[in-house]
């Protein structure tokens, strides 16, 4: 038996991305396709400007697209992934929680809330109880749980294999990202070819605020984020897929080389089934983790990291991630498998 | 009446853009052209594979090109542009300054000796009478002088304004490196398209220690290092020129954003002929600078900064340079011009 | 005197060119910036986002942009450029010439209409005199003044070289075009990053149909098409400026490399402002002309020619055009220049 | 049993897709790696700068390489693959023909030889039989086939299958060609970053003879050519893998668009291994085939087609292969596969 699940926001990058993990996925099948008005009435092959390097699968192609409304939406789906803009995310998905949808939510608004479960599976599976929390205060049947944003699921999971292992007190971040972070019409070609941009948007906030809560503690109740100053700044630069960071930390703790590699190895992944194997690929060669070539790693899913170096005052590196898998459409797919097992759905 | 100049590795990327500047210099004339044992003896035409968006001057176009080695070069030449790989630099440099020359250079070789003046003329100048300091030791008629590194010179004058306004304790900078800065067959496009590459040989520690020294004080006979922690991290990308750099600094004293643009916006440049009107353009737009955009600023001369930001401990800022003019040709162009300033010619 | 002019569409892409055409403009001055609805009543700093790598000149940051109607439009402008979406151009230049404005446009639509001048003023200067068969037929007071597409005016100089030499009876052309000819949001990032598009709609039939007409005879009524078949495939490639084109030609009568080069040097250009030195320049190595290093000879309103070769029944050649500037906003402040030699202004 | 194989220039481009595609093969082990004398001696993983985004198989990581040079591979090697430059290939292949092995070839030395198969086996597999002529005119115990040029295998499919349907009597073609294709030092990334370059050396000449041999007649004796015109022009983007190529015929009998799909996607292909399921797939969109897109159809060898159009005289189409699979090591392996099923392994 497989969950019937619904997207909303189907025919954006990260839509399409959701539909190449759903389409083959052995616990979900696609059941409802949600886009903005204008496209609504139209087989998904026409409503999407598929960009993905794979035909269409034939059995989605000729999905009709609804509204993005509850009304629209079959009953018998039970689970509803999606990715849309953060003004329309905070507009509808309240809706289909009310109307008893669970959503596991790309979407940026709400990620903040104090009930609103924020997780990166292999990190923080635990504080999916806060729906019970959320549930107590807001009278859902549903529930609505978020994954962060691309840039800040490439770092965390180095950074919580750091915080275990030597404790960390801050944390200083700079982001290469790639075009397909901003979605398909985010970056005009004019404005990214032989160029690049030191400012995304609200970014340098997203990944201030959502690695201190995803790193934070759940006693049952809520989540007291990690006590450690984050300073992030942005930059696009002329790369299809996979976020690049360099990163600083000053640890609590004396850290060294090896035992940071050993951290970030030993690092426990999870049996779902969109976890890789390893969680952490650490590569020895100082000009590795690159984008191209190592965002497809484990599937997209694993995180690379490299060019681990002391500092005067805690330890430096670099990580990488698929920005639209393992930092987005993956992302909330990994979120529905820990649902699923948790008996949430 | 002008200076008569040689350049050594004129035939590339860096040699091509001395070329660019010198040929209307009011200042100097081109006397001679060394490129390695295989194209001397060819027309400058032939040995050069032009890269540049203007035509070879034709005073140029026609020149013969000989070997890197003081005997091909004439004796009416007084001053020796270098732009090679370091480890030719380091084997041919000596024999110049012994033959008499005075080589304003932009190879990496020698610049943290402590005889060699390693300087950006606004801002330290005075650094230059090292050249006493090194004449006294090695016993040459000529001399060695070091422009630094084109990732170092970006930086540098920011933080400079802020070590003047506010003191430094630390900096932290990450960069984003267009390919020119790795010469012609530096960088692969099979390695840079749809790509970045976190490392770049050499290059922290060059960043490192150049802008202590850079920051440091002259007394009359050595130079007292700028006693702060540098930490970078160097990163490729796909851009063409322009190196765009994020930098944390910790300052001694409070510092609020608009007292750092302040200081930034006044310091001082020079009345040299290559020296921008303004050295730092500061940007108000939070996503400038920007490489294609800004990297032309005062005809690529300038430093442009922008996404100034106070953090806990002292000011986030991003700042940009044209990495092959003010980032290396035009370096060595603006020492040379301040040795004629000076007296040295 | 200079002629005061207003810009239709003054934020896009080629109107940003036509502000830095016109602003240091002998013969024009910039009096009216019109745009989109939602920018009406703004700055043109705040309502453009400026994309080139100069400021945005002093006099122009700070003009209010208006809506793109006659009556928005002072009356003491006497020439309007048009840079607007064909669709809106079909819809408001006739208002424009109906209150008695002369509008040079670069918009695609009405350019094959019998009575509406196609002009590139080297080529076909004389066409423009239909300026009265258009005031004879739709009783305007103003006047419609049409340059060719982008695509078409990179080929048309040469191909007018060679008809005049030997005669053409057949032009087949590829194109490789740059992301900048579509417009700010002509083409995402993600489209075209490591790839190309081999489609451009309605590019084909504009350069079949507007090089015939270019090429063809005005005896003062009206225009005799070039009898020649013309046959094009439009590509998108992942450059930011700048048309490079193959071209293949059946000739009338037996053609040779170098007789075709001294057709092309020798075919005259113009004593207007904007009119380069040299119309086409030949290029004599076989890798040339390129984009990045050609589309700015002479300010970018040069064509320039290369790869000369002889076929079974012809003549085969490369050529690249700036596509903003010689291509579109050159070509329309080019069209006024002749308008106002021509005394219509 | 599994045919013990070497790759000659195992460390460069080609030679790493060669290892990407025989690794994981069933009829074929890696028993032999060549490379350069500076390499000889280490480890394939020291050797060799790997740019595949998959890691190195472990299997090959650790072999030692050698010198290219047939008494340095073991005698119980029984078929060679070989991607060299061509100076090279031209130098070394007959020695390892003479010493009994048979090599399968992407080295573009001898392709238009008479007595050595040039074969793509979908399309004329009965032409490897000219080993027998080779070898009475040789005297080799070994062999040499080849394959074609990248940028030739992409057209040749669907003008064989244009061939068979409607004859062809010429061919005019413009390619858009990858920067793969020059291997990993080919083009810098100085030359393509923001341009394309209208001259590949030598290119348009290997796709004139190239095709035209492909698609002749072999008697037994000697293969006769079609005598058809051949015009090419070849151009390289910034694009990393995948040429896509516009392609103009005038054919002999009347085409229609069709009859000319019918043609393609019925063109057989063969029951070998790498082998695509269909050979030629045709896109309806008229945007499509892209490279990103399209260069992985069927494993990255099959071709892809569309925009095919009806011109005055013919047919007018695109189309794709990936040039670094389908277009150089995955031609070499399916030459191999097809020596093996015509017992000549």
């Amino acid at each position: 038996m497989t969950v019937r699940a619904g997207i909303l926001g189907a025919t954006g990058a990260v839509g399409q991305r959701l539909i190449q993990l759903l389409e083959p996925h052995p616990e979900f099948e696609i059941a409802a396709l949600t886009a903005s008005a204008e496209s609504a009435g139209s087989q998904y092959r026409e409503a999407a400007k598929w960009r993905i390097n794979m035909p269409i699968p034939d059995s989605v192609a000729e999905m009709t697209v609804t509204e993005t409304d509850p009304g629209e939406v079959s009953d018998d789906v039970d689970l509803i992934f999606s990715s849309l803009p953060s003004s329309i995310g905070e507009e509808v998905e309240p809706g289909f929680c009310e109307a008893g949808y669970i959503v596991s939510s790309n979407s940026s608004n709400s990620r903040a809330d104090d009930d609103v479960p924020l997780t990166i599976p292999e990190i923080n599976a635990d504080h999916i109880d806060l729906i019970e929390v959320q549930r107590d205060e807001r009278s859902w049947d549903g529930a609505l749980i978020k994954n962060p944003n691309c840039s800040t699921i490439t770092m965390v999971p180095p950074l919580a294999a750091l915080e275990d292992a030597f404790g960390l007190d801050s944390v200083t971040v700079s982001t290469l990202q790639a075009v397909s972070g901003a979605g398909y019409s985010g970056v005009s070609s004019m404005e990214i070819i032989d160029n690049a941009i030191p400012h995304i948007g609200g970014e340098e906030t997203k990944m201030e605020t959502e690695s201190r809560k995803l790193l934070g503690e759940f006693d049952g109740a809520e989540v007291s984020w990690l006590d450690a100053n984050v300073d992030a700044s942005c930059n696009r630069i002329p790369t299809l897929d996979g976020h690049l960071e360099n990163v600083w930390t000053d640890t609590t703790e004396d850290a060294t080389v090896e035992a940071a590699k050993d951290a970030m190895r030993s690092y426990p992944s999870l049996d779902l089934h969109s976890s890789p194997e390893q969680l952490i690929h650490v590569f020895e060669q100082p000009d590795r983790p690159q984008p191209r070539l190592d965002r497809d790693t484990e599937n997209g899913m694993a995180i690379a990291a490299g060019g681990i170096q002391e500092t005067e005052t805690g330890l430096q590196f670099n990580c990488l991630a698929h920005n639209t898998l393992r930092g987005a459409a993956g992302a909330s797919v990994l979120n529905g498998e820990l649902l699923l097992e948790r008996g949430y759905l």
